[in-house]
This record gives structure tokens, sequence and C-alpha cells, in this order.
């Protein structure tokens, strides 16, 4: 066994009041890799898709998430990672991430699976510190894990897979660019205590909600008092798209990592679907390109083929 | 029947990471409490214990609850209420909302049960804004459920009852007043976005554990980063009975309420006794006087006699 093949999903983290901490994984899109032993050291990357990613692996972040697999393992040899990406970078649905996670979860059926999950994780953020400037795990931690996973710390690292009721995801990623510098320069650096306390009563909440299977209290729970009111002028419709999703009977959602995507939850496909409309109508009222998609809240994560 | 009997069971809130949204129930110490109706409209307030709490009703917590479901009923007669104190008022055990909470459970059971219990939290945390100045709910609404509740949001009131694994509590209460004023002005007004993140992650893997029944996990989650670190210094030997609760096999714990009573968990009531034995060493050492309870976590809130 020389090669193997996974789809790598995209990830929403941020996930409204779990801000920097809740993540979850999506069936849809998704990025196709396939890892291969080579007997040179180090790691080859191939892109196959248009996006015109960097091929020197120190800049690349599948290429040091690979690297910090081979140093973990003292290899001798080295990969060759050949790359289609359907995830757009800088989308805000996981895109290094999904390139990162694929990357490690592959090399490691390569290795005989000789690293644990929270390993993977590991080796995938030093893709997100290549990406982002900081190492974080709430789009890496559902990637690798699947479904929904709250990221407890990132030193040590500390992931919690959380149980949840079946749901579906419709995304609208308008094809603008927010740098990653602006979403973070907006943000307040403090924040009212009062202000935190009812952020943490929902995200509370919101866990309970997933684990209780309560789809109404999922609903009362997603409030995100902190991010979204900093971040959403960012976004152009943020608040249309918002409230027509409501009005078309979604549980709730918000603003996906640092944008420009936003996602809703819904208890079913036909209301996933009938958002989905909703978000084309509101869009299509604009100037901008968009694309969506719809999609379960992924239990498995990445897929091997 | 013109007269119910309850025990109204003390209560933690503040739990660590959750300030101001987390509750749980204890089974002991308790308030008796026996209410009666009378012809004579409002209420009237007999005393059995040593504390000397007021007996106009609108002075006293249980007063101004019972006045509250009068009110609501839209009653043409009155309660007269018999309480016998032994949770010490000022514990940070919940010994007002015991009170309030006994007294509208056992007047709703005399008027055939009409309302609700989220509406009995209401009446009762009209004796906590009396007792603090304002309305908060994570005292009486473990009182009122039961077991372990978050309490999302106090207006609209949103009551969520947690699952959570068999759990035992040891609490000691130095019989030293600490001013509610002085627990409030010693807290920051403003935190840290990144505190607050932590705080919240950690309060996320919390409500998990619970739901999950992951001792470990809880182990880890049981941090505070905002509360404990600004009011450790009013409780004497907080860092001493802590160090020693953990390395008598506690799980966690902290600081009930805003103090001075600590209280840690544990698996078991072995565990617990060992804490009680460490917590005694320790406060043995001072000239403090102080008493300690063994409990379970209270599934069952307010009990009929």
């Amino acid at each position: 066994m020389n090669e193997i093949r996974v789809l790598a999903p995209a990830t929403v983290s941020n996930v409204v009041c779990g801000f920097d901490c809740l993540g979850f994984a999506l069936k849809e899109p998704y990025d196709e890799i396939c890892v291969r032993k080579i007997p040179k050291r180090g790691v080859r990357i191939i892109n196959r898709d248009e996006f015109d990613l960097p091929t020197d692996p120190e800049k690349n972040v599948a290429g040091v998430a690979l690297q910090a697999v081979l140093d973990a393992a003292g290899a001798d040899f080295g990969f060759e990672i050949e790359m289609t990406k359907h995830i757009k970078p800088g989308s805000g649905i996981g895109s290094s991430s999904a390139s990162s996670c694929g990357a490690v979860v592959a090399a490691n059926r390569l290795l005989d699976g000789r690293f644990s999950k929270l390993d993977l994780v590991n080796f995938a953020m030093e893709g997100e510190k290549l990406a982002s400037g900081a190492k974080h795990a709430d789009n890496v931690a559902p990637c690798i894990f699947g479904g929904f996973v709250l990221v407890r710390s990132v030193d040590p690292l500390d992931v919690v897979p959380l149980n949840f009721p079946p749901l579906f995801v419709t995304v609208i990623h308008p094809q603008i660019e927010i740098k990653t510098a602006d979403a973070r320069a907006i943000l307040p650096t403090e924040i009212p205590l009062k202000t935190a306390v009812r952020q943490w009563s929902h995200l509370g909440a919101f866990v309970a909600a997933l684990a209780q299977g309560d789809y109404q209290l999922l609903a009362r729970s997603m409030e995100d008092f902190v991010v979204e009111p900093a971040r959403k002028s960012l976004i152009p419709e943020f608040e249309a798209v918002k409230v027509a999703s409501t009005g078309a009977g979604a549980i709730g959602g918000g603003i996906s990592g640092s944008g420009p995507s936003m996602f809703m939850l819904s208890e079913n496909e036909e209301t996933a679907q009938n958002i989905e409309k909703f978000m084309h109508h509101v869009y299509s009222r604009t100037s901008i390109e968009f694309k969506t998609y719809i999609s379960t809240v992924n239990a498995k994560g990445i897929v091997f083929l």
C-alpha cells in the first residue's frame, strides 16, 4: 500500500456562541487528496486545481503538516501529495484545514495508523499556524474527528467530541475576500463581564441542546453577543440572509469561521433547501458572485476512497 | 389539605467555570418549611430557628415569594409559613433560595399545582431580588428543578436541566461573613476576550462531561479563569482546601455562590469523606469555626413530607 486517497470535508468553526472553540464537519464541499510514499525525504506537492497554491512544502499548509508527521515518525522516506481542492481558500469553511487534515490522515494510514487522532490534530495545526499565524484547532479537530467538536484547550490539546442530533446545514459563500487581519482587528480585546456571562450561558445551553437533541433549545441558544456584532458589517447582506433563513425555518446560524461564508442549521433537508432558495433570493439582488452548499453535519469527517 | 411540609435543600451556584448560570442542588443541609392556607389575605411568618430573620413579609425572602404566588393566583386568602432553617444565612449555599423555593413549592401544592416549575422559579426570584438586589436564578432553579441546572437567560427565563452522572459533594462552610457588596466589587467589570474564550471553552466541556458522564473530562474542565482568581482572597485557606481536596481525590471544586463556603465534587462517598477529613485538617489549624457537609448532587430538589 503506497498510495491513499481521501476526501477531506469543509468545516464550520466559531459556531455562533462558541467562538474559538466549537466547530463541526460538513459533507460538502470537500477536497480530494492523494498521498504517496516516496523514497526521497521531505514532501513533494502536486496541485490539480485552479487555486495556484504554493508547491514549496514550507509554504503549503499540507506540506508543513506532512513534514510534522515525517518528523514525528523519524521517517527515512518522504511523501508526495496530489491535491484537487474544491474548497476555495479564504472561504471561511476550513479550506486550509481540509488540506492539512486530509494530508495527515492519509499519511497516517500509510504509516499503519501509528498516530492517534489527537496526534493528527496536532500535526494538522502546523498547517493552521502557517495559514493564520496561530495554532487553532476548531477546524482541524472536527475535520479529523467528524461531527461537532469542542476544543477545551489547544495547549495541552483537549478535543471533546459532542453528541448531536441529525442536522442539516446550508452554507452560502459570497465570493468576496475578507482579510484575516481585518476580521481580527475588528474584534474587541476586552468585553464586559456581563456580556461574557451571556455568551457562556448560551454556549452551555447549546452544548446541552446538542446532547439532548433539543432543537427548540438549540434555536434559543444560537446567539452571539461578542463576535457577530463586530464582524457582521464585513459581510454584505448578513442580516438579510439571517432573517430570510430564519423565516425559511432555520434553527439558527451565523458567520462560518471569520467569514465571508454564512451557515444555517435546520432539522431536515427540505428546510435546508428552502433556506438555500431564500439565500439565493437575497444574494441575487446583489452584484456579488456566490455559491451555496447543502450538507448534513458529517459525523465521519474524512473518508477513505 | 390545608398544610404542606417540605424540605428545601441548599444549592451551589457559580459552579467553577459557570459563573452566574450554573448551579446544582445538595441533599444536605436543608430547611424545614410548613405552609398553611389562612383566611386572612397576605403572608404571616413564624420563625422556629435561631437566625432571627424578619417576620415582616415584605422584608422576608419567603414572604415576598409567597406574596408573588398569591398575586398571580388572585387569591382571596393568605398563607402562614413556619420556617425551621438549618442553612445559615450568608453561607453561600443558597440559604435565601431554600426559604423562598420551599415556600412557593409548598404553596403551589396547596393551590393544586396550578403553577409550572418555571413559574415557581419566577416567584422565588422575587426572594433573591430582595436578598441580593438582583433577580438571579442559579440557586432557585436547581432548588426547584433538582440536579444540575443551567440558566440560559433570566429575562425571559430559560432553565435547562442537565443530564449528569452520580456525584458526591463535600462542602465546607467557614463561619465568616463575606459581604455581597465586597464579593461583587472585587470582580472585574471587563475581561480580556482571550480569558472569556478560555472560560466558555471550559464551560462547554463541563456541560459535555456531565452529559457524557466523563469524570476525567469533568476534572479537566473545572477551572475558573475569571471569578475564583478575584474572589479567593476573601476566603481564608482557599488554596490549601483546594490542594488538599484534590490530593484526597476530588474531581474539582471551588467557591460556592459568592462564598465563604467551598465545595468539592467526587465520584463516590468514600472520597467525599476523605475530602471532608482533609478539609477538617486544613481548617483545624485556623481559629475559624466551620461546618462541613457531605451530600449527593440531589436530583429531586425539594421533597414533600
